[in-house]
Order: structure tokens, then sequence, then C-alpha cells
């Protein structure tokens, strides 16, 4: 099998998509205040990602290091409701709870990383996949790179390649196009 | 007829152009901050492009899901009324409201979107326009792909569009060039 | 003689650089927040390009429509005094003012702008100046088009090539470089 | 010896890397409210630079003219403590200083820096960088240029750089995969 027909084989699995925040829902910036406040900016394209996943019956959470106000409001709009909005560096273990919890396995999962923190996750789950400006650390062990870098639009992609490769994109974009998921 | 002609065509009859924000005025990123807040940017060749078209005698309005307190304030500075700025997902059912209290028709409007969410409107519409880094969906149905990406021009290389197919560019330009517009 | 010797010439015979501040010393985008705030961005390197020009004996000014905050203290930080930050939309006027207050003469003047409104300016001035994204309407007047996009560096380009057409450049960077001017 | 074999033989040798903020850990751009506030922007990517170079035995300081709430947020985020913060425009001055205190020598240093105020302790250290998009000046004067520009991940490329000469490369991505550094 081509590298791609490996990730759609893998893609037709996936159950659960696990997002990491910076370098995937954002591009890796922060801003700074002279007062204090910080800033990060997303994407409007993937919260269509986010909402279509979920339209397509696949769970979706955010795992960072730790919880931002940003990541809650993001969660809002994006439904992705609090208790899949996860902030621990031990992301492996995190993983574990999880898999306990909902009785999904490894290879149920996706899991979105770009850099070295992210490998222990990537290197365990059915499909693991970087962006297109991700450390080359990540990419190696990625099995789909997306064309989309960080905070441009990465999930979207990525949900539509997983709902084609399950042959859910025709009907959950007729929903999208009649604003069902507004 | 070429696509180009086609374009030309339809946009010799636009008497009302109905604008998208998130990815259309914007680039269709939303900044968080720790506090709350959210920003959004916006081009001001955009603010040319929306006086242009309204010196040239064509009605132009805001549509996008919920109007924010951004989309206000760019309303102020592009001179767009606050009746013409629209916050509804049923896009459609406001193309219908608007048209019986108008009196205008699907020809006489240009709609620019960049999503699936806004393919009815697209597919009624006389003229139909997205940016060049719009939504795959979108730009299949356009009849107007602009060389400006989202936030970056797409009013103002639109009014020039319609202007010049209705062969108004001259005047609107004459007077911006006076500073008649500023 | 080239079009690049015309652009020297004219640069020796500079006194006096007028800055348009939106799409010449910003990238031309407002950022809007929900809570009412504007902000805009501009680059460090034109801080350079405004103490370089008056370290060379060359006076500088900002003309734009409306004096913003933001405005004022970009004028601190660059050294531009109060009574050379202009906010009118009589562009034109402004400058006949200025000349009869100053004693200078068009040819005396640089102007860099970048849009229809800017025209009139430029056309009058000896050397007419406009950054690489600016309309096509004031690239078609201008003496000089930059390498640097607006917001990206037009300012310290620009000061580079009047200072080094009028041989003053080696004595200012070594100014600049012994933190003389820091 | 080829200016890649210098490059890595002047990176042996260092010992503390001193950090220019404008321009290497920023993108050189100020963004300005009209509530007069002021932000930069940073890359997360840099912090990972930063936590890997001390890892590996090496002192990380910043050096700009003036320092900035933003700047103290950073330090605190990338684990440069208080007191290798330093703001001050007689950069020689500085390095004298702290040469001073500490023992090390100029080629223990390595220094970032993309512009003219930056080459004399550019000339000073053993081993001067510029990142791609610094100014001419620096560049010639650099042994080391990044490929990444300024703002979008310098210290993560330049702590790869030196850890893989040092021979530290391995052992510390380990521990950052590993999340020992997160």
């Amino acid at each position: 099998m081509t590298d791609t027909q490996t990730a759609i084989e893998q893609a037709k699995a996936v159950k659960f998509v696990i997002l990491d925040i910076h370098g995937i829902l954002t591009d890796n910036t922060l801003y700074y205040t002279n007062e204090g406040t910080k800033s990060e900016c997303f994407s409007l394209a993937d919260r269509i990602g986010c909402k279509a996943l979920m339209a397509g019956g696949i769970g979706v959470s955010f795992l960072t290091s730790k919880v931002s106000r940003a990541m809650d409001v993001v969660g809002e709009i994006y439904n992705v409701p609090p208790d899949k909005r996860w902030g621990t560096s031990a992301k492996i273990a995190k993983l574990d709870e999880f898999e306990k919890e909902s009785g999904l396995t490894d290879q149920d999962f996706c899991y979105v990383g770009d850099e070295m923190i992210d490998l222990g996750v990537m290197r365990r789950v059915g499909f693991p996949v970087a962006p297109a400006n991700g450390a080359v650390e990540a990419k190696a062990v990625a099995a789909l790179i997306t064309k989309s870098d960080g905070g441009q639009g990465v999930v979207r992609e990525l949900a539509e390649f997983i709902l084609k490769a399950q042959d859910k994109w025709e009907t959950v974009t007729t929903q999208l196009s009649n604003g069902g998921l507004s």
C-alpha cells in the first residue's frame, strides 16, 4: 500500500480525534500586550472541521499543556464541551485515562501534533497527523501531513480526509450547506 | 462566451452586493485574549471597495451568522448603514425577505461567500463570487474567483470588476482621487 | 535616463518626506475587538528609516485622513513631533499650507502613498513613491516602487535609497551602528 | 573550511546565547490600539529553543534597548530569569559587564541580531547569527543566517544547530519528547 492508502485505511478506523492546540489550531504565535494580556488566533475553518467531525459521529477533544481562557472560548464556539478540553503536559497518561473511561483503544484515535512533546502520543494512536509546518520529528512519525499549516485550517482538511475515508463527507456537507450546522 | 465574458455579463446586471464577513472581509481568523476579548482584522482596501460600489449606485450589505461589535464598527467606517448589517444563519430566508422589501430579484444580486453554508445563496444570485482562498465547494459555484484572498482586498477588486463592467469605474475613481469619498 | 537614474536624481533633491500611514507604515489592516478597540501594526524597521532620514537632515511628517492614538504613539517612538503628524483628507491643501510655512517647494518633497486619494499629492511632488503592494493607480504615477510591501519596512528601504542618492548613508549608518540613534 | 564548517566550529564553543528581541523573537512588528496598548508576538517554537539550550547547559539572555512587559512575560514562559533580561541600548557595555561578572569571554558567546545597532556586538562574539530577513548589514557579519525569519522559530533552529554541533541534541530531544521540559 502507498502512504496515502495506509493513511486512508487508518482514517477509516477513527472514532475520536484529539487536537493539540498550539501549532495545530493556532499558528504557534502568542501576542502579548504591555498590560499583560495574552492572545492567540484561530481559524474559523477549523470550527467547520470540528463540527463536521462531530456531525459524522466522531468525538473531538483538545489536549494542551494548560487550559487557557482562549481555549475555553474556542471550545464553546466549536462545540467541544468542557470535559473534552484537556489541560495537562502528561499527554500519554491522559490518553490512558480516557481510554479506560471511554472503552476506546489506541487504534480508534487520531492525534494531531506538531512538536517533540507530542511524539509519545503520536506513536501510540492509530492515525497520527502533523501539519505542513510541524517539527521534522513530528512529521516523521505522522501517517498524514496536512497541506495546511497550523492555524490555517488543519482541522477542516483533516475532517474532510477522515469523513471521505468513512464515506460520510457527502451527507455531512449537505447538512453544512443547508446551514444545519451553522 | 468565456468564463470571463460570462462574469462580465453577470456583473453588468448587479444592483446590490451582499458580503459575507468571515473569510471575505476578514482572513477567517479570530484572535482571543486571556480576558475573553475577541478581535478580527479588516483591510482598508475594502473600505474603498464598499465606498466605490455605493458611489456607483450599487447597494451593499453585510450578511453573517451573528452581528458582532466589530461588524458594527466596520459598517460605520465603510458607510454600510445598520439596517444593511444582517446577522442570521438563515441566509436564504434573509435574501427572500430583502427581495420582497426591495423589489430586487435574484439576477440583481452579487453575493460573495467562501464556505459551504454560502452555497444556497450563491446558487440563487445572478453573480456569485468567491475569494481565491475560499473552500473548493464555494469556488465551484462562483462565476468569479477574485485574485485576492479573504481580508486582502476582495471587495476592492470586486468593486473594480463590477464598475468597469458597468462603465462607471472612471467616474468613480476620479471622485476617489479627489478625496471626495474619503 | 533609465527609470532608476531618474528616481536617483529626484531623490537627490529631497528635503522633506511625507508619509501616508495606512498601507505605507501599516499593512492596511485594522484589527477590531468586540469591545470597540481598534489596533494597527507598524514595523520597527520603519522607525530606523525615520530616524535615519532625520539624522541625514531630511524632515519627516505623517499625513493621514484622521489622527489616531496609534499614530501619536508611533510618532513618539519614531521621533516625529506632534506638529508633523497631520490628520486631514484635504491632502493637497495641507501640502500648500506647509510649503507656505516652510518655504519648501514641490521639488523638495518626497510623498509615499498607496491609493487613489494620494494621486493628487503624488503628481505634485518631486519624488513620488509607492509600496510594492500599492494600488495600480498609485504605482503608475510613482517614480520609485519599493520592494517592500506596506508595513514591511517601506520607510527603511526609502531612507536608504534617498540617503545613498545624497551620499549620506555611510555617515548615518555608522551613527546607527554605534547606537547613537537608538 | 566551508562557511558551514566554520559556523559549526564556532557553535561548538558556545556557552552562552544572547538574543535580541525585536526582529529575532518577534517579527519586528508592534501592534498599537486606540487605547494606547502595545503588543508584540512571539513564537512558541522559540520557547522550545530556549528550553533546549538551557537543558544542554547553555545560558540564555535577552538583550534589547528597553525592557517591556511583554519581554518579562515571555521571559517567565521561556524560563529566562529576570537577571538575564537586559534592557539597554549600550549593548557592548552590557557585554563587557557580563563578561567580567561571569568570567566568560567573547569566544564563548553567540549573539543573534538583525539590525545595524547589533553590529558592534556581532563583530565581538565568537558566533554571530542573523535571521533570514535581517538587515543586509547584519547578515554580512553573521557566521550563520537562519532559514527562519524573525518571530518564526529562529531560536528553535539555532538551538538545534548549536546542540548538534556539541553532540547534545539527541539527549535533549529525548527529554523534550518525554515532556520533561514542558
